[in-house]
């Protein structure tokens, strides 16, 4: 693949995207993200040698959000083991919205039907070790800086307050799983940690290369470097394409067929396994909570460049 | 009725019940309720006269528990008016377990179905008005003081303590609401209220004046003050026969036919209207959450006495 | 109550309560009932000496519908008994909507709720017996003709030939009640039963007289012969108080305070212990299903001859 | 790979494999698959080339049951086109069993989820052109067979009448698709198609040729000749991945790893992109349907082979 073509193609591709902008809203129940422009679009793809193409608003800092779901449960998974970790987390996809609570209940024994639902992710987050809270972070903070190459991934605080100040739902979610017993410690403490990790701020340009390192089964293709191991980026990989993009996951396996983890941010990560990573940003939101222009811009991406797997 | 052949008989059937004792549990998710001797079992009875007959326990000291519920909802109706009460509650039975969320999330627009589910009570707990948690604890105990005539009442601290460690599902539905617009104000702090309201002590005497003032229609009838109006007793009594005894009140209504209002300390609070209240503590539950001797008592009381509303 | 003043304050009542016609529409899933006049309102009440009093569209025609649900079980009772009725259908109020299935699938063992709920009327139309439908049919016609005086009630056929034309979702219910072993014998013959059932054609009087013999515990006030056990009629009020006016029936209960049951064609059989049968018919229904300006007549009538029983 | 040394490894994997068909039970809610050896376990492996290779109990008859569901959608696209299908059923994975109606009734609007659980399957036979049920059953026969290369592929008539008989859960489905106006047309002969669709008896060499043809993205690999699109290809390997192996696909997804469908019979297909179809045969089912040691066999043989797609 030509870079220069490919940059045009992508520029072009982006441009046919940007219209479905206007289908969507940003997401409005946390103050900080409802201020963004829902006009913005912005894709990077990471190749295999390391570099970069983008196109759009590729430097736009936007927090990760769901996205940060991969990465604490591959921090679970390394520092737990598969077992532990699925003991109390299950693997199967819901068909219902990321912060329903309903399953909780009906499902014997109580625990989340997987890693990439709200509930789920608060129980991986109350699996991360470490001696306190601001320990606990910077386990997942290293780990993304060394897989972006860059050492200052950050919180965005105003995010960070914003998100914990309106998360009576996610509360909820916590309290029940801890009534469940399937969240050991402090309640506070994890949701606190979950608020963070939603908080790490971010472009698409090191989305790009937080999906390349999953293409490349764990090894930081830039320096070599295994993060993980392969078979944790293998059980990464499948629950972004069975439960990845919310309640819509099914859809989007069908229509683009791609790996990918979505946030309320507006940012995707998709993941093509040995070809790309790929970080997109739009903040105009489908009312399942994903990006609406990024799903099609993928979508375009797909069909243009023969992505998906299946 | 005369006072001791009403006592004998009161005598008999507290024995003939006693036996059902055994067939129940004491609660063990509260660690202070546990602690119960489960073959306890007492009852009084209040009369239109204030006399009150008594056989078994009916001095042994006990927390109101989901008794609690029906008089958090007089004070609500009575600082806040039938219409914003019944905004942000419902009126309909649910067939499901008290402390069940899932119809937090099902119904449209999320509101607790009644005010004798968990969620209702934690909704009503947060409509009780006061500047601070004891100004507006002390708004429910002058209340309970006045209408049982023992200015003593008060919380049960060991119970209350107990009660709030391990509130973890309480929490969840707490937050639930807060997230849905129900909760107004803090939800600690109205979390806080409701633990205390639930651990207030009382004795089988005392309940059964509780239960004739509503049998009154508000009225003491020792001292002939109107406590709460006419039409705050209706609306109790018809919760205490439509849900009152957890998702067993079907089952109840038909089975005794008296408003009644359980709670998982294993007590009974019972009203037959104009005739007489009664109040009845046994410890051992049944997997609904009723005291099921105390359910045993009720209803061959009410087959003896002719009690039955139906 | 003198005849000539409670008639004139009947047709005063039913004049004011006749505005909230509008607020409702005719059920539509039926065709044969989407073809009633929405404004038509009529009441009849049935005293203790079988006087009749009425006003308004009291000689209107129309079909029980939910209203046979009593009359089912009382058979259904007397052939059986309650300890094989209550083994397959229970007596908890639910909170869902009259045609819900969701239940029938959470709920361990799987047996409808109540038998005012579709799904338990069609179990308890299952325990009908007889030697054919037509058989069966009669058992039911043959005690409704008695209790109204009238040999001539039969069955509406055009309404019986639509309802079973549009039974699509109670033909679900049935197959997972078979599914779930509750429903014995032919399905199809158990759903034409209970088609039958519900097109059974009457008036206001006739509805009234059929309460008064509920009022009167079972026993035909003009003949004073009984009709079925005390127990029985003990059983169908307090059903009508926990379940009888569908998911809003905990509302009536505190509103209007008089045990009651209606029907999808307008109808509202109304009993007041000891005191009164009452019939309604008023087809505008609101979105639960019960007539609307029958409620509110109901609940005028209730409020002016003092007939809550709480 | 040499057909001989690949044989051998067939052959060993399928005797590690075989010691958990004790772990499983056969189907036992249709009669005539009660009757199957639970200790039977068979398998094939289709090639590119079309060669077959067989070890176990691979030339044992079965039916497909819900591997028809694969068949009836490509034949369902083939017709009507995505757009008609996809406007009827959904695209997502559900997490309740195959056979559950919740979903049906809170999802708005009502649709089933997607179509490899029964709802869906039902709509999409719906959905079958033909005059009548046998023309519109020859139309999936004429492909099986085609595809298979075995003029010979027939309905197992005792299963088919042990399917019908005992089929009320899924009348019951069937009855609320068609109350949710999802199922056009008669339900009973829907439901027939259906229960014939489930009874066709195959081999696990025809269900190796079968996933071959989808391997090969629609293409007979013996022929050459195109059975369907490309695109209705990719759609039914993306539903096998996050839905064919009912309420435990993901689990399946993660541990296998390989788009497959499993039936109730012990039949499961599976289809490796340009390399491979498998049938396999072990009718002792784990609680979820799945046949116990096929899973195991498929797990052991995805290891050994690196058959993953992820």
């Amino acid at each position: 693949m030509n870079a220069g073509y490919a940059t045009e193609q992508l520029e072009s591709l982006l441009a046919a995207a940007s219209a479905d902008t206007e289908k969507g809203k940003v997401a409005s129940y946390i103050p900080e993200l409802a201020k963004e422009d829902p006009r913005q679009l912005g894709v990077s793809v990471c190749m295999p040698d390391g570099s970069i193409l983008s196109a759009g608003d590729a430097d736009t800092p936007f927090t990760l959000q769901s996205i940060s779901k991969i990465f604490t449960l591959i921090l679970a998974l390394c520092q737990n083991g598969q077992q532990y970790v699925f003991e109390r987390v299950g693997k199967e996809p819901t068909g219902d919205p990321f912060n329903s609570i309903i399953k909780l209940e009906t499902i014997k024994p109580h625990k989340p039907l997987n890693p990439m639902i709200n509930a789920g992710a608060i129980a991986v987050a109350g699996m991360i070790q470490g001696k306190s809270v601001e320990d606990r972070l910077n386990g997942l903070l290293d780990m993304l800086r060394k897989m972006t190459g860059n050492p200052d991934i950050r919180i965005n605080e105003a995010v960070y307050g914003s998100e914990k100040k309106t998360a009576a739902r996610n509360r909820a979610l916590a309290w029940f799983l801890k009534d469940s017993g399937v969240l050991d410690g402090d309640v506070e403490e994890t949701l606190d940690l979950y608020f963070r990790h939603c908080a790490i701020e971010v472009t698409t340009k090191e989305v790009a290369k937080l999906g390349m390192v999953l293409a490349a089964d764990g090894i930081d293709v830039v320096t070599g470097e295994r993060i993980f191991p392969e078979e944790v980026a293998r059980i990464c990989k499948t629950f972004m394409v069975t439960c990845g993009m919310y309640n819509a996951s099914g859809e989007f396996a069908i229509d683009v067929g791609i790996p990918a983890k979505s946030g309320v941010a507006g940012g995707i990560m998709a993941t093509v396994p040995k070809r790309m990573g790929i970080g997109v940003f739009g903040p105009a939101l489908d009312e399942k909570g994903n990006s609406v222009a990024g799903v099609k811009l993928l979508e375009l991406l797909a069909k243009e460049w023969k992505l998906g797997i299946f």
